[in-house]
C-alpha cells in the first residue's frame, strides 16, 4: 500500500507532465479492481473512460477523489448510507465537490458511510485485515486511501468519524477548525458538530487538500475563513522554541488497550528525542461534560433532520437511528441551549491551554480496529474536539501485533490550524524513526 | 430639542477646538438637570466634575454617551432594569463601553431599560409629551437623545427595542446587521436575537458611532466584521440607478393608525419626488412565520438566562418575565432548532428581494407613542428584521396631531449595511421637505 502515489506527489508528476492524468487514473482504477472485491470501500465508482473524460484542468488535474456517500454528487447516486436514498441522485454537487471539479479533480466514486453517518455500519473492511472494521462513519473514505486506491478522500466527522477510521486504517485524517471547510450539500448529522475533512497518506497531502478546498470569503455565511496553511520547519514556526506537547490524561484512559498505551509512550519518546518538551495535562471536569453535551446536540439536531424520515419511512431506518431520533425528541430547549452554551464556553476557554502548549496529544481510538464489521469503534477520544471545534489530525505511529495500525491524534487551538499542521508534520517525521 | 449639537457636529467642534470638552459636557449636564425631573431617562448620572475628569483623548473626546442599563459599566451600578441587580456594579465594562472610553468618550450615565429588556416598563417619559411612553426597552436611551441631553446613546434590540423607541421619540435608531456590534458584557435577552445599536439625531451621527464602535477582527468569535461605512451621494452608491424602494405589505397592516398610514404615504410621495422608484412588496408566509419563531427563540434563550433568577429571586421578577421564562421552559429542543433553522433560512433567503430593491420601507410602530407609561408599544413591525438579523434604521418623518413623532424604518440586506445607511441618508434628506 505504501507504494501508491501521495496527493502532492501525483499532482506534481501530472503538472510536470511526467505522468498523464489518464495514466494515473488508470493505475487507480486497476488498484480498485484488484482490492475492491474484499475492501468494499465504494458504493459506486465511475468507469475509467468516464474518469478520463471528466478529469479537468487545474491543480487537481487527473486526481481522483473518493467522496463519502453523505456528500451530494449529481453524477452519482448519493445514498447517505440509507435505503431511503438508495435511488437518490441530487440535482447539484455539494460545494466541496464543486470545488474539486473546478480545480480539475474528478470524483472517483462514492464511499461507504454508516447509515446517515451514525452507527449502523456498511460492508467496508479494513485494508490491513478484512476481518476488522475500517472504523466509521467515513469507512470507505479511509479504506480507499489506505488501500492505495486514491490519494485523497473526503470524509465527515461529528464525533470521531474522520480521526478514528484514519487511525484504524493507518493514514492521516485531518479535520480543520469547525466551519473552515464547506458543508453545503452534505447531509447533516448535527449542524453544531459536523466537520468535513480529509483522508490522505501524509500531513503534507492533507494540508494541500485543505488549502484548495477550504471555505473562502464567498462561501456560506456561517463558515469561518482560514488563510492558506503553510508548512515550515518547526523551529521557524515556533521561533526556535521547543515544541511543547501536552499528553492529555482523560477520564476514559482505562479504555485504552495496553498496545495503545505503549504506542503513546513510543510516540512521546520519539517526540522527546527530537527535542519536544512533554508534559502531562488534565482538564477540568467542565471539559469532560462536553462529551455528554455533544450527545445532546447530536441527538436534538438529528431528531429535527430525521423527523421526516421517521414519519415517512420508519421501516427503512435502523434501530440505532430511531433510538437517536427518539432521544433527541425528548430533550427540552433548555437542555439544548445549555449544551450549545457549554460548546461556546469551551471553544473560548481551550485557548488558555494553548498558551502553555503548542499541541495536545491524545489517543484517537482505544487501540487497534476492533474485529468484526458491525462495531466501528468507540469515538470517545475524538468527541471533545468535535464538540469544541478545535482542529485535529490523526497520525499513524506503528502496527499492533496483529499487524493493524495504531496511532495518535494531535489537537490544536481553534482557528490555529497552521500551528497544528506544522506540529503534525514534525511528529510525522519523528515517527518515521520506526521505519513504517 | 432640535438645537442640541449632533454627534458629528460636537466632535468636529471639539476636535477643532471651537468648543472644549468641558464646555460641551457642562451644556449636556445643564440640559439634563433641566429636563430629567420629568423625563427620567437616567437611573444614574455622573456629576459634571466626574465627567470632565473622565473625558479622554481621541475622536470621542468630550462626548457624553448614554448607556442603556443592560450594558455593564464598572463605574456605575448596572441594574438591568431589575431589583435583583439594584446594587450590582460589574467588575468590567462591556466591550462597547471599553471602546467608548478608549476613544475618549465618557459614560454620561445609565439609561432606563424595561426589566431585563423585556416588557415591564420603567419611569421614563416621552420627551414630546410626558403622558406618553418613550417606547422600550431602550426607553431612557431614546429619551436622552431626543431630549437633547446627549448626542449618542447605546441601546439594544431583541425584537423592536431600538427602532420603536427611536420612532416614538422622533430620532434615528440604527441596528446594524446581527453580530456587527460587540455584545460582550451586555446582559442577554436572547443570544440569537440581541443587537446592540445606536440612538442619535441623524443618520450621519449613527454611521459615525457605528464606525467607531463596531466589531473588529480582534473582537468576540461569533461576531461579524463589517468594514467602515461610508456615506456618499446616492447616485454614486447606486451607480446612477434610481433608488428602488419596496413598500412592504404586512399581515398586521390593520394595526396601523390612520396617521401612520398617512405618514407612510407622505414618505413614499417625498421619496418618489426625489427620484426613487416605489413598488409594493409582499413576502411569502414563511417570512411571517419568523415572528412566531422569534418568540420561540426569545422565550427559550431567556429561560436559560433567567433560570437562576427564577430559582433565587422569584419574588423580584415581574409577572411578564416569569411568564416568558415559563413559556421558554416548555419548548422542546426540536421547537427551538426549527426556529433557528428558519432564522438561517430567511437570513439567506432575504437577499433575493434585495436584488430587486435597494431598501424595504415599513412602519416601525403602529403609530404615535401610546398614552401611559406601562405599555411601551407593539414591536411587531420590527420583529422580523430582528429575527433575520438584517440592518434596520428608524427615521422620523413628521408629527402627529398630538405633536408626537411619527416615522418609518428602512431595512437593508444582511451585511449590506453601507447601502442601507446611504439609502437612509437619502430618505432623511427627502423628509426634510416637511420642514421638521
Amino acid at each position: 500500500m505504501k507504494s501508491a502515489l501521495g496527493l502532492v506527489e501525483a499532482c506534481n508528476l501530472i503538472q510536470n507532465k511526467q505522468l498523464t492524468a489518464e495514466e494515473f487514473l488508470e493505475q487507480c482504477v486497476e488498484r480498485a479492481n484488484q482490492i475492491e472485491p474484499v475492501l468494499k470501500a465504494f458504493t459506486i465508482r465511475a468507469t475509467l473512460s468516464t474518469l478520463q473524460q471528466r478529469s479537468g484542468v487545474g491543480p487537481l488535474m487527473g486526481i481522483p477523489v473518493a467522496v463519502k456517500d453523505l456528500i451530494a454528487t449529481k453524477d452519482f447516486v448519493t445514498t447517505n448510507g440509507s435505503p431511503i436514498y438508495k435511488d437518490f441522485t441530487p440535482a447539484e454537487d455539494a460545494s466541496i465537490v464543486q470545488k474539486v471539479k473546478k480545480l480539475g479533480g474528478v470524483v472517483f466514486g462514492k464511499t461507504v458511510t454508516t447509515e446517515f453517518a451514525w452507527r449502523h455500519a456498511g460492508p467496508t473492511t479494513n485494508p490491513w485485515n478484512s476481518a476488522h472494521t475500517p472504523g466509521g462513519s467515513s469507512s470507505g473514505s479511509a479504506a480507499a486511501v489506505a488501500g492505495g486506491i486514491v490519494p485523497l478522500a473526503l470524509g465527515s466527522q461529528t464525533a470521531g468519524s474522520i480521526i478514528r477510521p484514519a487511525t484504524f486504517c493507518g493514514i492521516v485524517g485531518f479535520k480543520a477548525s469547525f466551519g473552515a471547510v464547506p458543508r453545503v450539500g452534505v447531509h447533516p448529522v448535527s449542524d453544531s458538530l459536523d466537520h468535513i475533512g480529509f483522508l490522505t497518506r501524509s500531513v503534507k497531502d492533507a494540508v494541500y487538500a485543505f488549502n484548495l478546498l477550504r471555505n473562502t470569503a464567498t462561501d456560506e455565511d456561517d463558515s469561518i475563513v482560514l488563510p492558506e496553511l503553510i508548512l515550515s520547519p518547526i523551529s521557524e514556526v515556533l521561533g526556535n522554541q521547543k515544541p511543547r506537547i501536552a499528553i492529555l490524561q482523560t477520564p476514559f484512559d482505562d479504555l485504552l488497550s495496553d498496545e495503545q498505551k505503549d504506542i503513546m509512550q513510543t510516540a512521546t519518546r520519539l517526540l522527546k528525542a527530537s527535542g519536544a518538551s512533554i508534559e502531562e495535562l488534565t482538564l477540568p471536569q467542565t471539559y469532560w461534560d462536553g462529551i455528554e453535551a455533544l450527545a445532546v446536540l447530536m441527538a436534538c439536531e438529528a431528531a429535527v433532520v430525521h423527523e421526516k424520515h421517521l414519519k415517512q419511512f420508519p421501516e427503512l431506518l435502523g434501530a440505532d437511528m430511531k433510538e437517536l431520533i427518539q432521544k433527541g425528541m425528548a430533550y427540552s430547549a433548555s437542555d439544548y441551549i445549555k449544551a450549545k452554551n457549554l460548546q461556546m464556553k469551551l471553544r473560548r476557554g481551550i485557548g488558555e491551554y494553548f498558551q502553555r502548549f503548542d499541541s495536545i496529544l491524545t489517543a484517537a481510538a482505544t487501540g487497534e480496529a476492533p474485529k468484526g464489521l458491525d462495531f466501528t469503534g468507540n469515538p470517545i477520544f475524538c468527541s471533545l474536539w468535535s464538540f469544541i471545534g478545535t482542529p485535529a489530525i490523526a497520525l499513524p505511529v506503528n502496527k499492533s501485533r496483529n499487524g493493524l495500525p495504531l496511532g495518535i491524534q494531535l489537537i490544536g487551538n481553534y482557528k490555529e490550524d497552521e500551528k497544528l499542521v506544522n506540529m503534525a508534520a514534525f511528529a510525522e517525521e519523528c515517527f518515521k524513526a520506526l521505519g513504517n
